[in-house]
């Protein structure tokens, strides 16, 4: 399989831009671009519904309240005229409707290299690998604790495929590295090894300050460059239910105020963190998102936000999460219809409970990836390389991940779905008869080229062309194409000033201590 | 994994009908129902593109003109005021469309449990189980011809599984049964097995003959209540491009007359024998499968028929068929807006080109079952247990097949998008409050039963309890259900009576030879 993948013609989807520099490996994958989903979303509920679960999430601000464990945050409440008690927020709606109108509805994030620019929102859908398991799993060494050769890594995959748009969260911790100093070594990295939009945590001021510098740095910008329009981005949770942390908010108050844009993601597991019904756990999700989000359009009126899902149900038999179910299904299409109902981009997950790359793990998975698509969704965590709910990140698991996103961006294609005569090739159905085979026509042989997907990693043959070439099954012919990428990985161009401007930073923060780790 | 599925209380779903039967071994899943598909499907082109497409098929039809390889449809066509030329029979709009006005938008058939009746049409959708490999493959024994034993185990596997619907044609062919007498042994195996929905294949008079008679029977029905409403169906394909051949005309003709529904599906994959664009191959489905519909209408007006969708695309590197692509996806959705262009019922498939049971499997699958829930597809073909592009029946594959349509059923569910006061639980986020856990609270208790999906084969433990108990993967625990269900198998009750008229007949007509085979 690995021959017929790295010696194949081009075709469909045309050559990586990677590939050029790696002489000896080739792998067929699709160019980039940002996919642009033409469907009309799902939608489980009617306007009704939609209200419902609107007024539902009104009532909670209004009169249940979220707490912020922010002293700032509550300053700033207090002065929007919110109620204040304690550290419960209560606001009304019109106050939370305003602030929402505020924000657009779609951004765009320009990264050191402004060709890999991304928009959110608008209809595109942008694809980020998985961020922050902390251990990873591979078909040779089994399960280990992450450190930083294996997100480097990561690092690389996330770099090589063109339909991973965005370099998210760490791809797996790197337990290795102290946490006062990770940011620096992995922020940078990530910075060197790729030349797409990149994360920061927001975990402490230190952290995201850090972060800002180094993107401005790498980019080439000036600050007055850097903060006139999105060039990164943080993700923030809730501490569910109804309470956001200190760093997480504080976080998203500095990159909001410098026009960095904002994903505000709860996590409500229905039936633990979250009520056991979906409409309930959507409902709080949608007003813990919204409690954030009014609070940063306060400070930053128009800062680019978007509003994160991450609903699903536990496993009422070990109460541990469960995804790419049919309740996760089912929120994440319904929260797609809030989002577009309050007008901002969203952000949801391609997610699995299966431990290894197996059957489960890809049912689960293309489940979590159809709902994205027909959520409308913008922004796709974890599209790639996630295992064990979020606990594990596996390399073979990315490359069969990339293989689906792969086919999503192609069914987005128009020319498949093409009605014109030309497509509809009366002629050549004549020309060729009763009986006849297309292959030979003129119509097929100006088109077969780029007529079809064309795959990464999955094995076409018959079974028993497949047996005899040694019966490979699908995680063996990932790991082979992930030890290919990483063996013949070169890193993007960085001009020079720029990359010893990045190190003499890095080298500086740790001199200083790096971040503070006892927040 | 196999204890937790036996022995886990009864939640979402209840208990299996079968499942009282079978003392010591118990899975937990869903009841029978007729699944209703509550989503407005995904429609790639719009209508000046259905236009395209229905135009492109009448002109297929009035200016190219389809082969029939059957005297009598010939003589059935001039008598219609069709222009026949030979064997190439050319119709005119007007008449086509006179002729699917008289086509029922919906069914219903009615085995000999009639509570195994099911609606074909009106936004339900039914599973058929895998239907005509060759061969299967087990993880044991690996790829092995077809035998009248693994026939019967795939019957088992069809009646036990709630979210199987129809025993379609045979789900691997029986090579050790000589074909004269094969549809006596495997039908009245069929009707003795299980007690649903079952199929004749259109292959000469006399088993199409046979197997009415065997259903009659089994039904305990005189011939004019069978002849009063569908018991049974058929499934005819073309062959592509543009000819139908004498025996599946010839079954589909012996069907409509006695009011038994006829499902006419094309096989037209792109690039071979149909046009390389997705359009062209389905206009050319369409005009085939219309052709076939119109003879049925003009014969047996208002007769149930439903049109297929088997449009999939080839591997240009090898010709050989792919299944679960991203043009697979398109083509069968834009056949079920054709479909409710026409006012016909829809069947596609479940399919995949993988070989073994794994990632690939799976993700292919699952594409072609999402674009059957897209689709609006009524009728879905070999929904559990194909592997290889049809070429093999897995038993593996059919248990973990069955969990994705499990899920589909489940994801159909009004429940889950409910959005009542009761379903928003503005109470319960109340009394739980900020950082509590809704575990306990009183709105999860009296649901948390029936809250969530509930898996039959998947393994939602974390990494070290799963790999605790052996690691064992998907297929293996698939294969341990699989046995479970055919060593504790009972057969549904027949009455003794009609089960000796049932051997009887069989006696008889393999006395008498059975069916020529040198048609």
């Amino acid at each position: 399989m690995s021959e017929v993948s790295t010696t194949r013609r081009s075709r469909a989807g045309g050559r990586a831009g990677n590939a050029r520099r790696t002489p000896g490996f080739h792998l067929d994958q699709m160019p980039w671009r940002v996919p642009f989903n033409p469907d009309r979303p799902v939608e489980p509920i009617d306007d009704e519904g939609v209200q419902a679960i609107h007024k539902g999430a009104m009532h909670i601000l209004s009169e249940i309240g979220i707490e912020f464990l922010n002293d700032e945050a509550l300053d700033i409440f207090r002065a929007a005229g919110c109620r204040v008690d304690g550290i419960t927020v209560r606001m009304d709606e019109d106050f939370v409707m305003e602030m929402v109108r505020r924000a657009p509805a779609s951004f765009t994030i320009t990264p050191r290299n402004p060709a890999r620019q991304v928009t959110i929102g608008d209809g595109h859908m942008v694809f980020v690998n998985v961020s922050s398991p902390p251990s990873s799993w591979d078909i040779k060494r089994g399960k280990r604790s992450g450190d930083f050769e294996t997100f480097q890594d990561f690092i690389k995959l996330t770099q090589f495929f063109n339909c991973i748009h965005i370099a998210g969260g760490y791809p797996v911790e790197p337990l290795d590295i102290h946490p006062s100093v990770r940011h620096l070594d992995c922020v940078s990295q990530k910075l060197i090894l790729t030349d797409k939009v990149c994360h920061a945590y927001s975990l402490g001021r230190e952290r995201v300050e850090d972060v800002m510098e180094m993107v401005r740095i790498a980019g080439g910008l000036t600050h007055a460059e850097f903060d006139a329009s999105p060039r990164m981005y943080t993700n923030i949770n809730s501490v569910s239910p109804l309470k956001h942390d200190f760093p997480m908010i504080d976080g998203a108050l500095r990159m909001a105020r410098r026009h960095q844009p904002v994903i505000v993601t709860p996590f409500t597991l229905a039936g633990a963190m979250a009520p056991v019904t979906m409409a309930g756990a959507v409902t709080l999700s949608i007003a813990e998102g919204l409690a954030a989000i009014a609070l940063l359009q306060y400070v930053a009126p128009g800062c680019p936000v978007g509003i994160g899902t991450f609903t699903s149900n536990v496993d009422m038999r070990s109460g541990a999460p469960a995804f790419g179910t049919p309740e996760y299904m089912r929120a994440t299409q319904i929260t797609g219809q809030l989002a577009r109902f309050y007008g901002l981009p969203l952000r949801s997950s391609g997610v699995c409970t299966a431990n290894v790359p197996d059957g489960q793990a890809m049912w689960e998975t293309s489940n979590s990836l159809w709902a994205a698509v027909q959520s409308g969704s913008n922004m796709v965590y974890h599209a790639a390389g996630w295992l064990e709910g979020g606990l594990i990140a596996s390399p073979e698991k990315f490359v069969m991940d990339c293989e689906v996103l792969q086919m999503i961006q192609r069914y987005y294609e128009p020319s498949i779905t093409a009605t014109t005569p030309e497509d509809i090739a009366l002629d050549a159905v004549k020309q060729v008869g009763a009986g006849g085979h297309f292959f030979g026509c003129d119509h097929t042989q100006a088109r077969y080229a780029n007529a079809f997907y064309n795959p990464i990693v999955s094995d076409w043959r018959n079974f028993e062309a497949w047996q005899a070439d040694g019966a490979v099954e699908t995680p063996e012919r990932a790991h082979k194409i992930y030890r290919d990428i990483i063996d013949n990985f070169e890193a993007p161009p960085m001009d020079v000033a720029i990359r010893a401007e990045l190190d003499a930073f890095v080298t500086k923060r740790k001199a200083e201590g790096g971040a503070p780790t006892d927040f």
